[in-house]
């Protein structure tokens, strides 16, 4: 039996799932958290259990040690040489990577080098790589690119309005996220429609802590809201999103403890978004319970983040010159009941209509009415699954 | 007979224009060039005459001092206090001034005061102001807030995703620019519709070398394109726009010959835009000469030109949720006719088609089909009537 991991390692994480495939069973998932930090803690879960460790763990390498120990203990595996392929996810690929790509140690230098458009990520990512090359050798690795499924979008929507050598010489330009996930949810809204997808205008709500939407041609991306970073965009949990530039030189100006144009970014990252303006949590469930008492910021909040949403879906509405379907993903946007109705509801003119009998938690497929023109759908992501099947394309 | 002037001063500028009020007639209008530069000129223009004088003006008190002196000389005043009114344009009225205010001395500080808001325009208009006191201290004095007519944004439009304590401490909101143009071409549009603008929801595209673009719900200003300060938005003629604001520090550590923050927003509001994309020039006349001829980065600059107001203008039919009428103005919204081809033709799922044969340089009225749902409009802006007219509504 052939069986696939999906890797997604963070600078003090990492989360993996094993698949049989061709069959796209999960055997098991889990994830190493707290890796290099005090208080290490893994969880794994397969057959409805759930089995948690706490152990200290030095580095990434020890990590995945423990995970094929596990996974032999549970019976998962009988051997290590059964995992014939795993996949990494990898934020930033540039535009190098417009595809999923076998891991060669050219490729692995090529990582390490983008490293400077995702300074968190991708060196988390490369660790993640490494850490399993010393274990399984002989399996196929494959690097699956968070920017890969934007390498469509025409040079209008990825060029920036500023000096021409800013592009040519030092790559600023709009790269996005979540393409797995844009990819994966509009591939699975195409069938729920009964439509192929090259036939389709979708426009994807990737709604979690972090958050993107992206416009839909053909199954092809034409436009996304985040940019050279993940900081751009829709408001999010706490990224601030699309900004006035201006602000930046002038909050470092006025704000003595600030040292430099950085040290606003990381407050923009960090500071911002949802958990800036309510000034409680940049947890959307937090949120509606502040919003439910009727506190004032959380209300505030709440409503920058619909304001938000609704301008770029509505954009995109303009991008792609109406759209057949509008689909919700991720932790939001497959939960918060709320946030997608006052967005649909905002835009009705659109011709989307909610069916709030559908509107559900863990809603799955359409949950517009029938007359709606425009369809709206709730679709669970799953990256782990794209990754997957990427290894096995691969191979 | 009652005379008013309508000013506006630049660093190195003043434009004005009299009018009898309040029949609105305009008897004569001019500009100073180069004030405190190397080649002064002053054009004047009346009764469809031109006259252009090329004499030293070292600053703004000169040019009052000349033109108090041509307008005697041409004999369209005959004695100074028949002018009663002089209303300035100022730039930015921050949270303060909601409305056109009558300029006493504290309210000329406060003016001052909001120049960290607008440190380029601010500063100018308050040399215009002083020079015009003290040669007609007896004329009723209005400052007239470009900012005013977004006074109306609601909070969630007009707050950043950011810590409340940059609103709060530092005043850091989205404050908006063009006021008197979005609302006089608004006023305007709905004269040509028939309809009381109360009932109207407009979007009004001011389209110069600067541009910004407003959503009017019931004739007040519910959102803008432009920020905290003029740099956001839609892209221009050499201003970016809308950013991922993580490229200011990128490009502050690519290029080793920005110094500091303030710097990349001088590239980003001087040297970017259609100028920084095309290579070649600011002037959207300039840009189409040169995609005439097939000029493949004049072309890029063009379609991102198009994109962006046409992403801006779907997004404000998703704040209003659908809208009435689309309102083109100022000299590219004016006479530009392939922008307006293409922005409303791309735009044609919102329920927009043009007329051709009705969409042609200094159109004035509507240009869209008759069968068109949302109308389109062109309406010459006049920001000088609408100060004019405020001088009138304070006597």
């Amino acid at each position: 039996m052939e069986k696939t991991l999906a890797v997604n390692a963070g600078s003090s994480s990492l989360k993996w799932q094993l698949y049989e495939m061709p069959e796209e069973t999960v055997i098991a998932k889990g994830i190493f958290e707290r890796i290099g930090l005090s208080g290490s803690i893994s969880t794994t879960k397969f057959n409805n259990e759930e089995h948690v460790r706490k152990q200290e763990i030095v580095d990434h390498r020890q990590a995945v040690l423990l995970l094929m120990d596990e996974l032999i203990h549970f019976q998962l595996i009988h051997e290590f040489r059964e995992i014939t392929g795993i996949g990494h996810r990898v934020v930033a690929g540039g535009e190098f990577f417009k595809d999923s790509t076998i891991i060669t140690p050219e490729v692995l230098a090529e990582i390490k080098n983008l490293s400077t458009l995702a300074p968190l990520h991708n060196p988390a990512n490369v660790l993640g790589i490494e850490a399993f090359q010393r274990l399984l050798p002989d399996a196929l690795a494959v690097a699956v690119f968070d920017t890969a499924f934007h390498s469509t979008l025409p040079e209008k929507a990825y060029r920036y309005p500023i000096p021409t050598k800013y592009y040519e010489d030092y790559s600023i330009r709009k790269y996005g996220a979540h393409g797995t996930s844009h990819m994966y949810v509009a591939q699975e809204a195409a069938k729920v429609l009964g439509k192929p997808l090259e036939e389709l205008k979708i426009i994807t709500a990737h709604i979690g802590n972090g958050a993107s939407i992206t416009a839909i041609e053909g199954g092809k991306s034409v436009d996304t809201s985040m940019g050279f970073t993940p900081l751009a965009g829709v408001m999010m949990g706490t990224r601030a999103g699309e900004m006035d530039a201006s602000v930046i030189p002038y909050m470092l100006e006025s704000d003595p403890s600030l040292r430099n144009a950085q040290d606003v970014i990381d407050i923009l990252n960090k500071e911002s978004g949802v958990l800036g303006v309510s000034e409680l949590s940049s947890d959307m469930r937090d949120l509606s319970e502040a919003v439910a008492k009727g506190n004032p910021k959380a209300i505030l909040a709440y409503e920058m983040y619909v304001d938000r949403l609704k301008k770029f879906i509505a954009q995109y509405f303009g991008v792609l010159n109406g759209a057949d379907a509008l689909i919700f993903t991720a932790g939001v946007g497959e939960n918060d009941t709320a946030v997608r109705t006052d967005v649909v509801n905002g835009l009705s003119w659109f011709g989307m209509e909610i069916d709030e009998s559908k509107n559900v938690r863990g809603a799955f497929g359409i949950i517009s009415k029938p007359e709606s023109k425009v369809k709206v759908l709730v679709v669970p992501t799953n990256e782990e699954l794209v990754i997957a099947r990427d290894v096995e394309a691969a191979k």
